[in-house]
């Protein structure tokens, strides 16, 4: 079984897309909270409020990390996307992150992003522009058939 | 010997400051290359012209990454500095690849970016906002000195 | 499926209630032998007596560690409670050996501890008072829902 | 070169006896800061304060551990020195980190303490009363000479 | 179970012999894709055309290398088998990686290739001529029973 | 599921009583090929005959490693027994790579060899007389439970 | 200091060319016996006649691997060149188990062997033609000095 | 600089020998404590009288694997003598402890034992009878020169 990690941006279907793509096929995917506000607020609910938004944010981001880490840990293939919008310096983080651990990455973004992500594509595998890119290069790992 | 890699933003002086501020101390400092032009171009440089932009930054980074390897995997500590301005993936790519070896890493940042940068500095054993206190923090762990 | 290593205090049921917190999610669990005299004494009951108390101590010890290091290599998560009494110094020393190995480390034990377990703490994702805490933190891992 | 990390109680002059006794051989030691007041108080004495006492401790206790850390990851023999006060639990977690790190162990403590760190000890490779007898294990080690 | 990799030549059925004489054993196979111009193509077919044919060739490989490596990382054996023609040097690659992990090597080659492989040879448990070969040292490793 | 590897002796059905006095417990269980005739001639029956012994042994002890290895590898626990003839450094000799990889090593010799195996018995988590006793440690490992 | 191993084509003075290059950086070269002769007969003159060949070069192979493997395991980036002739799998070998180690990968090739070198090339960070191109990138990755 | 340990026989002078041939290289040693009677007696000559001899032995033995396997873990290769007298089991142990960790090991020992160590020998580079052997494949190794 290959286990995919769908790691970056999380406001759009792209992982719904990905995985309805590859049904019926030997693979299992996992990914990090995308609800936003859970993921926000995850610490504090569950420890205790913080005045200090830095403490706030730190709670949630160290709880998150225990889903992250098995998630990538796990993984043979990190898929890390980019959107349009916002810093996304966790999904970069994860990039480097899955790259030291020797996984095989794919990232995905828009042309616009190209030269401020060279770093992040140079340790990928595959380069993709759109999600169902990642699903024919998975689909081509696990059948050896190519689309078309 | 302490043995710190100085990744991120490039455009200010703040790698200066963090040696000159611990001159004397048995201390040594790797970086990428900080030279901007050198640092895009090296590729084509070295290697003959690409037309296309994506390859031109691909063999780029990817020489860049002999380096940058190198310095992160050698280091005991990694600081990684966010800058005010670009996107600065490459920054937050270290951090995760310098998480994932287990080296200690110290984040840089202002307050501007502490919400986006929540994920980074959760993995960060401290998060500083002068390079005046990456200073008073590794001679304080050189030489058990608080500052003052 | 996530695998959680139960370690430290053996008097009261955490176990349990974390255990029955969490049934029908995709987890599984180990702990360490926690019927005391069979801890004690699993050394010598099997391998013969020993006059010294340490050579005794050391048998069962060595006997335990088998289970222990099983459990705790094998966990995504090691979860380790410290209780009012005693030293439990084999509850921080998991805690460090977990650490060291990389894994997901959360912590449970009452405030009046909070300063002599800095060092542990730091090391942790979380810090919990309750065992409904983990419950809680674990669930969300699994499945993205907070408390409430 | 033989390294050593003196892990543990700061109150009473046993490192410096280790030290001296092995003067002139070709061994190095590190340790942790162990001037108490610095250890607790460097984290807010450079990062800025905190009003709640758990990040007080928590920026501290980070801030020590990228010290800890080099220590014993850059050591062939790990000795921790359990004293006759306090919790300590910050010594046990060194042990169980030196040991997932499978550096070789050297516990030193009093026989009061026996049954409590059986666990330690059962990790360890030599198991002292007193720092005599680790400097005469450690001379012994690079020397092949036994005492008397 | 047994994980088996099946590496190098692609134009003849040696893997089918293999895979077909270890039936109803306690084994399981991975190989790289075997489809010739699939192989070739499936960069460039899923991720756009290259006028230049080393980044043809370079998106191609590097696709095919998040099979390759899944397959050799979850392998206990690696078979790398080196036919009558062409360079190979993708076989003699995988052979050396799998060296480097560790993996129990089998290698599959002719006569004529024995002086220029011996450095391959050198670091396999195992050199046959014939696939037959291989299957009967499969079926010994998982039964004990040799053939005949 | 505890995973354990009996190493060492062939001569006696050792292996057949501890995984009779384990039945219906989560363990299992592999081992060398312990028909001795076929581990002897393996090589030279399947990869053609040798003149000289050292390569018909040198072929045999290679195609018998790739069996061990994957053994010991997969193995949490390491049981190794010394039996009262022969020389057995291929019990020594797994011994050794089990301790290396971190394996828990439970060692079976009577008490004549128990000088002779000092270094090899400093290596274990349980030195046994008996299988029974081995099967007892792993009976309580799995359940807690202390016989009698 | 940068540490350079050295693979491939022994029968050119591109090493020579690169040594000379880079004289007064600090940088270290090693690399195989490049003595044809010596290479190929070392395990015979030092450990005894073999009247068949495949096990006359299994005793050279072997022998130069303990140079080879020490030179890979050191170095940071490891340089492979493909020359004009010959099969050449033990550079190919050599680059594959640099590259499962994770060193950075220099190809040295000409353009009629880029075809069949791809899954070599596409786990290079760079990829040249002729000796001067490393000469400039380990400059440049050693000072940040573009040539010219 | 080549690290070569040399475990094994402790009475003869072969080390001496080995250490002499090499005079003048770049080449140090390490051996385990070669004074029978203080190897043996080292852990009750420090840490107290046993009168059980298995724990005389366990306190000796433990010691010494402080020296051991810093000696084994430092070196590039492990050179294993075997005599002709005693079980030397701790031999056959260091031996696979090094294979373990991927040490190039040598073999030493004489004709009379080469069917009982099939298996250690089969994990060596080299397998000599004499120690100019040594001497001469280490000089070859540091110096590409052949004996003669």
């Amino acid at each position: 079984m290959l286990k995919v990690y769908l790691s970056g941006e999380i406001h759009t279907d792209w992982r719904e897309q990905i995985i309805e793509g590859l049904k019926g096929l030997d693979v299992s995917f996992s990914a990090p909270v995308t609800d936003h506000a859970a993921s926000d607020d995850c610490g504090v609910a569950i420890l205790g409020d913080e005045p200090n938004k830095f403490w706030h944010d730190h709670k949630g981001a160290q709880m998150n990390a225990i889903r992250t880490r098995k998630g990538i840990s796990d993984a043979d293939v990190v898929v890390v996307r980019f959107g349009e919008k916002y810093k996304q310096w966790n999904a970069a983080f994860d990039a480097g992150y899955a790259a030291a651990l020797g996984k095989s990455l794919i990232i995905l973004h828009q042309d616009e992003h190209q030269h401020a992500l060279k770093e992040v594509d140079a340790a990928a595998l595959a380069v993709c522009k759109e999600p169902q890119q990642v699903v024919d290069i998975l689909r081509y790992v696990l059948t050896s058939k190519l689309p078309g």
